[in-house]
């Protein structure tokens, strides 16, 4: 039960804060919407509206780097695989009307300069995503400077392609990033050492 | 003198937008910050603080818009252009301890869902940046689609650049984008029809 109010708290917040961003979201609109007393919001995270940010930011980090890695896992090619990152993701923007998928982002812009322990969450999200693609090139044989490289470049397109799709209400944007980013994975990949090929 | 209260008042918002976008900043801040009297920024601002943000977004537009104009005009080279528009945008980053440098991406984040008419604006101010950058790659000799394309993840690359800069409160995520879109650019160029050659 206590458990099912965590994260039914958490869920509401993550609603909200894509709605509304973090300033715009207030602790009696989270009460409403999980349901849950304002008494119960501060038993669960003490530290009120930043504690609550701070697990919206780790648990959204937890699920993106999953969904990255479950998509990765359908294909062999990981020029598609990228591609097929941004279809999904402009797949969602367009059955959730354009909000935002990714509260992180915003967040990460509203408070960087005022809340340390937000930014902090943002950046160890960024990071472990970060992590996740460049192991995930390097395991396809890109060496490791160019696969950190093109892995920061996904993150930054992902985040940057959210900021432009739902300002224009259309998945437009994304697809330019997939179309001009998977010839740079394409010619990695054929300029890699041939060790970890299957030839 | 009117002129002068107008600009004072725009000049602080962005200030604010800045430090703590939209949802953060109030009226009553523009007005301590300006200086300027509640029923002045009214007086400017019929519509408060939506229009204010419509006002800030429309200048950032122009501002950035004649920033990218005037780098590209310090080369020939669209490849190293484009770098050093990263480059500037870095160090303004590190100049200004990392505070937002464009409050367009947080303010349409922040409100996307929720403002049409900020929305609009956002919209705008991206279309018109990339139609600079796609204009300046024509006109280098890049055809049409491609040139949207790469002007596209021009836009979408500082945006997200922005983000994972000010989260990590470090420049090497533009630098990231900087050293894989590069290769982008000199291939289009490499690949481009003669008719528009110096040579």
């Amino acid at each position: 039960m206590g458990i099912d109010t965590r994260q039914r708290i958490l869920t509401a917040t993550n609603e909200l804060f894509r709605h509304h961003g973090y300033n715009g979201t207030s602790l009696s609109q989270v009460s409403k919407a999980a349901p849950a007393t304002i008494g119960s919001i501060y038993h669960f995270f003490p530290g009120g509206k930043e504690a609550l940010a701070v697990a919206v930011i780790d648990s959204t980090a937890t699920v993106y780097r999953q969904l990255f890695e479950s998509i990765v896992a359908e294909t062999n090619d990981p020029a598609s695989a990228f591609s097929l990152f941004f279809d999904q993701a402009g797949q969602m923007l367009v059955e959730t009307d354009f909000i935002d998928p990714c509260p992180i982002g915003t967040i990460a812009r509203e408070v960087a300069s005022t809340s340390d322990p937000i930014r902090r969450a943002a950046e160890a999200a960024f990071d472990s995503w970060v992590e996740a693609a460049t192991d995930y090139l390097v395991r396809n044989g890109i060496r490791q400077g160019e696969a950190r490289d093109l892995a920061t470049l996904f993150v930054i397109t992902t985040e940057g392609g959210f900021v432009l799709c739902r300002t224009k209400r259309s998945i437009e944007p994304l697809h330019a990033v997939a179309r001009t980013t998977s010839p740079l994975i394409s010619s990695a990949l054929a300029s890699r050492s041939p060790t970890p090929s299957k030839a």
